[in-house]
């Protein structure tokens, strides 16, 4: 696989922008009045990967196809896209495929097939269960040092960066808008190369199905899920919505920022085994009308993302194109490292209606500078009234 | 919308089958190196749904197309179905488009959007809560009687019945082979018409959006189950295998089989309430190597169908064509009408490898006999070893 350590590319204003060719994330995009196609960003541009390359797997109106094929094709691809970009002599072919970004709108960039969230912060998982459960010896539930716990969302309820949200309605007890409509800050993980049903997909496979990784934010509305969760777990306290970025950076833009998980104890059982560096370190930013409010860390998670995978298709479960999985909150330990107002305010403050949701993310890249993953935002709509 | 009330079939066989014209279950079917096809079932025939109206919206090689179209179509493809083969005077054109249902092999009769598992049944979810919180005061889990509790299942794993189940492993806590592989039988609703994100769908709306009904096994790992639960609900104990039939029995089918609910107390809130005939008298029986060892009746569940869908949307949670809501394990009074193996030998007796598990049931008809609902069959196979 070719690396984009070293190249300079002569896209301008590229360098230094977080959208290095160390980067190149991908998304499905739409100008105005325009056909969706598969655009990969590089600086302020986004190039048409499909008028790039030729291959129909790449003009598809969404990721799907390309994510299908797995990561020989993934890499090679990448590979040719650095090649265009940094080869002076293709540059008067290729300037023509790219178009400035703030031109176009990242649409949901493929078909979420199933989507799974995780609990894997140790810090955010404890904070939880003293708020929920203050009666219990341990915070932590009992299964959760032995495993990656987690639960299946709604898929279809998935909606790209820049979709407002609905403040929903529910039981709590008494049916009305939720009082405490929450954010929660995520990575979510891109599957693109399908399993085979029946057979487990170990920790080393993880590579060969997982694409990339986008922000997330797991809107959860508190006092539904307070009310609902037992003994079945969160559903309608969750299932409004839940927003991704339209653009999905690849795990090959990642291999700089892989960190070593900050250490489990016990030592998880063998099929759950990782080579270290097994972590990521990718710091996130939650804003809220404009204000940083706090920076969750992922490299502070304790499970990692191939356990994640491996927990998931560990009773033989397949692997759909399109399925999405996500971290869990992302919290730290210091308490503006947090990723839910939840836990920022004790649960005594959560988002008006009209509130501005940004999440956003950075990581080390392989050209010494960081790159900056793509946004999720989403602005609280007031809930319907009969 | 034409009634099959009264009308008499031309084909041999079909009255008092259980596949009379006021039956007409949908599938897709392939024979013997044929190409997949809708076929509805008279009898012990299958008619080509595609050959017969000329129309491409019944010629896709999935129900999905025909279902997204909504209410207006389903009556009216029922119709000319009914017509066709009621009408004396069709029977040498049609007679052509019909072939042995023996002949013929059901596949996943659609697509599954978002599946999701509800807990409608107070004897089941006494029984479970008896035996997995023995020291609880109310077996009862408190939003119980309040909602219809629910959750997301994964939807990839969705099998056809005729598909061998693998006996999962998972951490039981150690990891290994589930030691208490268990059946519910319940029943599946099927979505056709999608909802509008952001908007509840009431429980008037039901028969706009459900098409009909098949029978579903849902594979329940009690040991794996018991260790993960806590507190985001069921995950890798249930999402190796569900198991549905390929013969979806339309809503319009099970119209003479329509009761009144047990009894709701409290009242349900006012946006789950329903008029009542909202139960539906289906008689479940659960098969395994060849003996009935349960009879459950549909007809004691608490919560009805149309209070699920209710429930499901009241966030704004949209509905897509092909989501798929079961009932959850469908428990009666008496102790031969239990759902579970888990209730049926209190916990100490599960399936063994080998086993076949078949759910059949049954439904008044519209022509005064019953109509039977495709089964669902699944055999055990042993886990895999390493």
């Amino acid at each position: 696989m070719s690396s984009a350590a070293g190249a300079v590319s002569w896209v301008e204003g590229a360098s230094g922008s977080g959208h290095d060719v160390d980067h190149l994330p991908m998304a499905v995009v739409v100008g105005a009045g325009g056909t969706p196609y598969v655009g990969v960003r590089v600086g302020d541009l986004v190039l048409d990967l499909g008028r790039l390359t030729g291959d129909p797997v790449h003009a598809a109106p969404s990721l799907g196809p390309f994510l299908a094929r797995g990561p020989a094709l993934w890499a090679s691809t990448r590979a040719s896209v650095v090649e265009a970009l940094t080869d002076p002599g293709r540059r008067a072919r290729v300037e023509p495929l790219l178009a400035p970004v703030a031109d176009v709108a990242a649409l949901l960039p493929f078909e979420v097939a199933d989507y799974v969230d995780f609990y894997c912060s140790r810090q955010h998982a404890t904070n939880v269960g003293r708020l929920f459960r203050p009666d219990a010896a341990d915070p932590l539930p009992e299964a959760w040092r032995r495993l990656p716990i987690g639960y299946h969302g709604r898929a279809g309820t998935v909606v790209v960066s820049g979709t407002d949200v609905r403040r929903p309605r529910g039981q709590r007890p008494s049916y009305g808008p939720t009082e405490e409509l929450d954010l929660e800050a995520e990575l979510g993980f891109v599957v693109g190369a399908p399993s085979v049903h029946g057979t487990p997909v170990p920790t080393t496979a993880f590579r060969d199905h997982v694409f990339g990784v986008t922000l997330l934010n797991d809107w959860s509305a508190r006092d539904v899920q307070a009310f609902e969760y037992r003994p079945l777990g969160p559903f309608l306290g969750k299932s409004f919505a839940t927003s991704i970025s339209g653009w999905v950076t690849p795990l090959a833009a990642l291999e700089a920022a892989r960190v070593p998980l900050p250490g489990q104890d016990p030592p998880p059982p063998a099929h759950l085994a990782v080579a270290e560096p097994a972590g990521y370190d990718v710091a996130v930013e939650v804003v809220v009308d404009g204000e940083v409010v706090s920076r969750p860390p992922y490299a502070a998670t304790y499970w990692s993302p191939a356990q994640m995978l491996a927990h998931l298709t560990a009773n033989g479960a397949s692997l759909r194109t399109g399925d999405l999985y996500a971290s869990g909150t992302i919290s730290g330990d210091a308490p503006d490292q947090v990723g839910s107002l939840l836990e920022l305010h004790r649960g005594e403050r959560f988002l008006p209606d009209g509130a501005e949701v940004v999440l956003r993310a950075s990581a080390p890249g392989a050209l010494g500078g960081r790159i900056t993953l793509g946004e999720v935002t989403g602005r609280v709509l007031p809930a319907l009234t009969d």
